[in-house]
């Protein structure tokens, strides 16, 4: 290839899609957050419940958890409900997990005394990068639920329950060999190397996870990747601070 | 009481609360309208496969169904998600079969030939009459399907397949007596009797769904409230005529 | 139409089928009845328990709810087993909780103390009208198990628990225009609009659940319904009486 | 012991109860039979289809199936609604296989053709002893749908379906060691050993199911209620031929 | 016949396959067993806890409890897994049942104090006979355990809490008519009558299971495969306590 | 820290526990393997049908799937059966999903033609690593499979299926900050940061999955772990070959 690639949607291969962060979305939520990641819409509710769950109880610790869903329609064509098909599928459970172990990662469950908060990201659109999105608007959501309990006294009053901030991206190898960052659905369908990474506003990993679609990859392809992943990551760092800041 | 009565919201006992419809708020759906009647968001949408239940096929009919839904936060306190529940409330399964009665009431399903349409209506927000916006905004998505559906040749030219519109409203009698047009949830959690119309661009009945939540009512409280419900489903065929037309 | 219209069963538009409440039904229940309306036959039982609801423990009053159910072979062709099928239908929750409100309307909760009445409706042969027969013969059975709970002194010994009585009956229009009372499954079938109404003892509603099965319906026809509901229900409160007062 | 041992109902040791068979008590079923042993009533019907399991199509031979289920009040104290709980519990599963196997013992498949009839039982009361009056039952509401099925030219004129007729009765030990037949629930959960025989009109075994609730039993324990069983199903086969001869 | 009769795999028709106990198989369970029924191979482990089932609480006696399942390709075709089916099959509750009872007849659940004991039963390869190995290899995971709460102190030193051995076997009628002991997968899907007898150590029964699969079977028949079953669990009771002893 | 770093079990940090591969462990499957990976212990059993899910049908090539299931007394304390639960949890979701992954990642679909292999993993006994040994004893058992499909015809003589093998290790940092390999549970559950690798024979990724439990990690944690996976997956890949072998 002779001259810079142009991605389908004229971006660079180190660029996102533009990124929108809509703080307080929600009118009953105790925090909320509506993210894009250009077409694909994730609104991310905060939910604070002054229990934790049975096996955590009398420990003077905190929860977090999170569950990830895709409304019906938020797609090309049309996916059953899973209330419907009376079961929660691999998929969704495994990104509902990824999305509470990510912000766990960054709360100190210690100060966050014992109250329980639950990240609900429902997807409203689809194109891309929904978990990697989920996980950024999240945790604008759960910084503005803790103020919010600390705000009722649930929470005292100098604990500091983030230790740092935490969001995600998506990073993958296209058919012609390019690393690219923050894929949309056209170039996620035919990436042959697939890796979602989450790291924290200081540059650290909480979380690799990279799948060989087609042919395995090789360590210089990974670290390329790597390197990708850790620039997306500290762009959205960066909007998760001006969004909290507002 | 002398002197005009006052509700929580200043709107007078026949008055709508503000309504927008957002027409084509989704990428990917073949119709789809966003509905906010107050604080009460619910996102509609219309999805055209070509095949039909397996009871139907090779009758050359269509068919219209729906499937309404609440997100866990729509509500001022979370509700656990029924896919992990693993199986649909029967709140949910009533409100669904209602969406999808009161649209078949305006569709000829001969002329909609062998096309299913799915309306997926998801509470986003939820302040009282999720389930009239429900059945409002959908009406404005479908007709987009249908249009769509035609434009690809899926239904003939000029098959009327729409026989009139559909909304609908919710009406209620306070605890002060006083009867009143659409309630948001403040009044509906206090009202005594509770009543949902659902009523034809024309003024006909469709639906008419009441319920005494504590005292049962007389048939003068009954005239009541139809009248005040086709006074605020007169005024929704307005607004739907007024969103298709753009 | 000239002339006086007959139905196929012989009977006047106006006209219950033959009603018969057998009364004590259950060796075990602390109430029960068995309704006949017709063909329809439900069995109804009414069981006592002393605990509530968790939600509502502590507050000094009870709950009246109520289970819907047919037996696979109820109907003309054989239903699977809701039970094997490892979910509840809609409709089956739907009428359930009718039964359930359409009790409670005539039930002061504070009276009944902490009890807990469970009443199931289980058609054992349906030929139209089965719900409309079950809130009918509930109220009987419901009735009977008050009476059992006072004698065992579970509930105050001049506690006025039932404020009135409650039963139900359907009423519709037939193809040719004619609105007729308590529709057996052929006229069920094929009729326009549907409508269910539950009411007191002393002519008020409890519930209207009108429906435009075919074309909607106008105010008139919808009042000479009502009348035809008040009719029944009338009639049906007297046959309540003298099955309680054997 | 001294004397005669006289049963809590008075009944010598090998006398059953008093035995009810009600055929055709289904307006809809191609065969049915209330059937009563003593205050224990099960409501037997039987549904044919002209369709077999898909792992038999093409075989030319017929099926036989049942289904047992309890309504939630035919006992003393309620049971929640398997089809509330989700699921069906092991004794329901157990039950139902156990009639589908008796009757199919009974059945030439191939004379049958390819007809499914489905026996459902439904207990309406139960005072023991309701798999072995669905047994008996099934059998009388079966031979009914053959007929049935017969007359309508499914089945070939002169096609011996049944080769015998087959009906099933319990037996066990009282804690006086006493064996004893037909034991309603009284007896039934003092028993230390408990059976339940199932037995051609020929006198000769179908099933034969002992369970040592307490202490096991020895070999002539057993030859004693073999002995007493055989005299039991001789009995009801004798009451079956009676119910079918009307 | 004249000859003796040889079966497929050169055994008498009182012989059991090769029989091995493999105790002490687990490292994690407090009792465990692999037991082979020739190449029927199933893994008995006993697990113990400190509580007993809600409805036994605060009567200072214990609980037996057992749970069978087959690995997928423990056959010859693949099962599909009943986990992913979301319900468990009738013939797995009938069997995870009948080992618990059979169980329970050899336990002093007074002396077994407030310990709940459940024995997992998973069919690693299956050649007929699983339910019976499996109650023969779980009373020795059972022994095992029992004896490791007792050097726990959860149970007292001296207390007789097994009152004898429970072992299983199947003895069934080949299509010639002969009856046999102990019949792999070979011969058990051919044999015209099925029947598994539980018998404790002492020679009594515990169960006696026999089925007709297809012609009925007389008393002289039963008889003989009660002969042969008492002779295979006494020999399996032999094996057990050879099996402890070491 | 002076002196080189000891493990509680004695290896070194790059050192596998003992491995183990019984290959065809099972009578009745197309492949199988009982792999041992230290105290660990998953058997493999590979199932070959001639069908393919419908998705895929008509397409020419194969599919290749997994289950991944855990006996209840795997693990030190007892889990509740999924199967009884009703409902397959995250977790096994998510490793079934990667061991499919995995192996697909190997396989040439088209060469497999329409013929589908289902890998099932059950973990007889679980000390850590459970989700690695089923990847790489999965692979033996696959390899199995394919052969025997070759032998009967099903997969065409030359058509070279595998690609390449592949293995599974884990890698975490210990709470001291050193890098280990192939972690046991009790390794495993105070480890910082938590690394399953899948890698080819020849050294490639397939999947690179790694979480921080407790604090974030940093690039040169990251390649430290890459380091030890590719020598654990190296010497995999060896002992795969040698079982292969034989």
């Amino acid at each position: 290839m002779t001259g810079k690639f142009v991605r389908a949607d004229g971006r660079d291969i180190d660029q996102l899609r533009e990124v929108t962060i809509t703080r307080e979305w929600s009118a009953h939520a105790e925090g909320s957050a509506l993210i894009e990641f250009g077409a694909t819409k994730v609104l991310c509710t905060a939910s604070v419940e002054s229990d934790v769950p049975r096996w955590l109880r009398g420990q003077g610790r905190g929860w977090v958890t999170a569950e990830y869903a895709m409304l019906p329609r938020a797609t090309n064509t049309r996916n059953a409900r899973e209330s419907i098909k009376g079961k929660v599928g691999g998929r969704t459970h495994e990104i509902s997990r990824l999305i509470g172990r990510s912000l766990r990662a960054v709360v100190d469950l210690e100060s966050l005394g014992e109250n329980m908060i639950t990240l609900d990201c429902d997807v409203l659109q689809a194109d891309g990068g929904t978990r990697t999105a989920a996980v950024t608007g999240a945790f604008v959501a759960l910084a503005d639920a803790i103020e919010w309990a600390r705000g009722e006294g649930r929470i005292r009053k100098r604990a500091e329950v983030l230790r740092d901030s935490v969001a995600a991206i998506s990073v993958g190898v296209l058919p012609n060999g390019t690393a690219v960052l923050d894929l949309p659905y056209g170039e996620d369908s035919t990436a042959g190397t697939d890796m979602n990474v989450v790291a924290t506003g200081s540059g650290d990993f909480v979380e690799v996870q990279g799948t060989a679609e087609g042919a395995p990859f090789n360590r210089n392809q990974l670290n390329e990747l790597l390197d990708l992943s850790l620039i997306g990551c500290g762009r959205l760092a960066e909007l998760q601070r001006m969004a909290l800041a507002q």
